[in-house]
């Protein structure tokens, strides 16, 4: 939904920064893949809780927010009305938030099964990957170029992904999950200025959420450069506090390591241990 | 694709078996699922080695093949057009076979990052979950109620799934993995009758792939019913090696434990050995 990195789009495009485009414009084929996944999300994937929605009034509500707009003067209000009938309600303990954790997340939470993530849900399972941009003039949807929203005001930036990340974490109930980067050399592990210090952990319910648990995601066979003890960790457990919830905080837990072993099993952190051989377990 | 077990579908409806039919039909909006499906993997998913197909061309394929035909009286050819325009080729070392044991052979695979099953080519991803059938009598598809292919003639069963699983398999390369579940007391790790046998062990090309790598899959804390050296596996090795293919066979490989140790990290099986304490890779 956005465009890679601002330097990287503007390298691209070599043009001033308000202006700068992304190499490519709405998703072609935009109005059958959004209709074909809310279909399947329905009629195949069935998660539960189950969400029931008319497919075709969602995709005018979606156009609706943004054709025939100007693409940077775009607010989270536009979206509203679409956001609001495409989430569901989330099944207490599932909801789980990354930052820089996109793979380990994802398949942790393993399409829904494990966790819920805001890519699980119907409206995020419809418009993940895709890259929609509406213009004044006519067809009201521009197939050529989107802007880079990095460029745009804040507002129209965020005025999708954001509204959608602060509406699931509004329906998040018992305990929830945040999978944080350790490891990356380039980010911090929570950054004031992420998707879950801006929109999600703000909406979270004091009232509704009793726990938050809070793994930090250690790359097999790299430093740790960020722990539950430092770096910017004891920030965030502070944020938590302040936000008036509880929280854990562990770094790298077993589950999570098995997921990250997968590829490099035989790494002295990956080796399982011999508890004997298992002859007596055979059938 | 096809109706739960005969025993489920002719409680459910209660008539002689070969008429047998499922609760259900056409999977409803089967068509924009179709396109929705096919544009989403050549705009948003772009897997190498990239497909090129016109999804709408390829809709027109998929109906041609069953469209106002009886469906028991499929035969694989009413699908080979289809198959073939959509099915792309095979990286080298990439193909991926499962039998009993789809949730973690997807897992491992990772939607096509570490291995590719047919449910990660373009035939698949379109396919998967669907449910389809036509009929003589207009619109010529049947969206009230699809028959037991079980209860069908064989040929009409695996018209589709047989064909496009022969077909994957005769694209692979280089060095091919097959999943196996050798802790089901329901079902033999390997059974003749399995489409692995019956399609895909006869499509391999002895001459483009150099090594079968049997995994026999051990569901944790349970007893190990079958390895590879009892039960159905030596049958199985002798097979692949009658058709002229080398081979290895591992029981529960480190990776694949660590899969499913994701789900019970604290059982004895799974427990990573302790090597001291990682302060000196913190950074």
């Amino acid at each position: 939904m956005e465009c890679y990195t601002l330097i990287v789009a503007c390298l691209l495009c070599l043009l001033p920064l308000a202006t700068c485009v992304t190499p490519s414009g709405t998703t072609p084929g935009i109005q059958n893949i959004f209709l074909g996944r809310c279909l399947a999300y329905q009629e195949i994937i069935k998660p539960y809780p189950q969400t029931t929605v008319d497919c075709n009034s969602l995709w005018v509500k979606f156009t609706t927010s943004f054709e025939g707009k100007e693409p940077c003067g775009l607010t989270s209000k536009d979206y509203s009305d679409f956001i609001e009938t495409s989430l569901s309600s989330l099944p207490e303990d599932k909801a789980m938030f990354w930052s820089g954790t996109y793979r380990v997340a994802h398949d942790y939470a393993e399409s829904g099964k494990r966790f819920i993530t805001l890519e699980d849900t119907l409206l995020g399972y419809i418009m993940n990957g895709l890259v929609w941009c509406g213009q004044t003039a006519p067809p009201g949807i521009n197939y050529h170029s989107c802007p880079s929203f990095n460029g745009c005001p804040v507002a129209a930036n965020t005025a999708f992904w954001g509204k959608a990340s602060s509406q699931f974490a509004s329906r998040a109930r018992g305990t929830v999950t945040v999978l944080l980067d350790g490891s990356n050399p380039a980010k911090p592990a929570y950054r004031t200025d992420s998707y879950f210090a801006r929109f999600e952990l703000p909406s979270l319910s004091p009232e509704e959420v009793q726990m938050v648990n809070i793994y930090v995601v250690h790359a097999v066979n790299q430093p740790y450069r960020e722990t539950c003890n430092n770096g910017t960790l004891p920030a965030m457990q502070r944020a938590v506090k302040e936000h008036g919830l509880k929280y854990t905080c562990q770094d790298n837990p077993q589950a999570i390591l098995h997921l990250l072993c997968v590829d490099s099993p035989g790494s002295l952190m990956c080796r399982i241990a011999q508890h004997g051989n298992y002859s007596h377990i055979f059938g």
